[in-house]
């Protein structure tokens, strides 16, 4: 669990969405959009690190907020940051995914993580109720298929353009993040949006990340390629 | 209008989904995947070229079938090689879309010509009948942010990867196609995607193409980056 790893930790602990929390995040802008009503509601948080989301989802309304993360560290956190929810120590693979108890599902860029997206997409749409949306932002494609995830640089060092490679060749690819070695999963466009609807969720939104007109000029990079995609769908 | 430009019609005319039809486009194992049912149906192609399509959808029932292109010389081959249904000469901004009249529309490899994606995708709807289809095959946001519409290549000459560049700066990209200048229009994932759920189509699938098991071997760099993205929406 690369998230329990001592430097990895360390470092995440400094990322702006970390010391920030939401108003850090440079998606957030957009993710916040595509968030469901949550007065009364039944919210599950997918891999949810610091208990933002859930934090929000609480502050909005909703009267039941359940986050799981494989990571003791991330929980520990969530419970000193965002207390008031439910935290349990349990992985994606492992949630039991019980029919017809949620109204909301989030998932914060954790998917990209996740080796089987149809599965977890089929177990999803089980656990939400009727009508239940599924709010999630996973590493764009075009992100997870870079050339070790990084971009060619000009010769004064500066981000040039995103190399692309093997797109359609899915599964593991490694990684440097936050000075570690990282697995993360490659999937398709057409994994992801297909998986959705062959789980039979009908597509909402979706939308690609990229920094609002404030932001922008702190990582001017982030206009040359997609980093996240931002999806809802709803059951 | 560049398809009826002689070099680049001459080229066109050398190509394996001109000699040899739908048979010879390597997309078209997914895309006859996504047609609709055609027997007894109105059919409708934006952009119809050679015709092919349009001897599709009359070679399997259709009972009506209208091709529109803004090229005289891709009318004239398609009257010779795909007699039967009716062809116009007509460019997409211009078809006044009358309301209700189609079962389907189709429309293969036309839209990154297209601006104003949303405008058009709202004129489908309109035209359709309630139920209608729309199937489209358009450039890539991967393939037409690519810098240059090129390769980086090896030391042997070889694709090597592909470089992505200004992927949120949407707009005309100057491209060289068969020999010539051609101008396509770059619009994110984002845009097709909301551009059709707004003007009111559910989505049914989106596909990436990739070469057939038998093609590969002959377009190995195929499986580097997607080039073309397929899409079903219905009214």
């Amino acid at each position: 669990m690369i998230y329990d790893n001592e430097t990895f930790f360390g470092e995440y602990a400094k990322m702006s969405r970390s010391t920030q929390g939401l108003a850090g995040a440079g998606e957030w802008h957009q993710l916040e959009g595509l968030m469901p009503d949550m007065a009364g509601k039944a919210v599950l948080d997918l891999g949810c690190g610091y208990g933002w989301h859930c934090g929000y989802a609480l502050d909005h309304g909703a009267v039941r907020v359940l986050g799981i993360d494989a990571s003791e560290k991330m929980l520990a956190a969530a419970e000193q940051r965002n207390p008031g929810p439910t935290y349990r120590l349990c992985g994606l693979e492992e949630y039991e995914y019980p029919a017809e108890q949620w109204d909301a599902v989030v998932s914060n860029l954790v998917l990209h993580y996740v080796a089987d997206l149809a599965d977890i997409f089929h177990k999803i749409h089980r656990t939400l109720k009727p009508g239940g949306v599924l709010v999630f932002n996973i590493e764009h494609p075009v992100f997870t298929a870079g050339v070790r995830e990084d971009w060619i640089y000009d010769r004064e060092g500066r981000p040039q353009c995103w190399p692309v490679d093997d797109y359609y060749i899915e599964g593991p690819r490694q990684t440097v993040f936050l000075g570690c070695q990282v697995e993360k999963q490659h999937h398709t466009l057409q994994t992801i949006v297909m998986g959705l609807l062959k789980a039979g969720f009908t597509l909402e939104a979706l939308e690609e990340a990229r920094p609002s007109a404030e932001m922008l000029p702190l990582m001017p990079e982030e206009q040359k390629r997609p980093m996240m995609l931002l999806i809802r769908g709803r059951k």
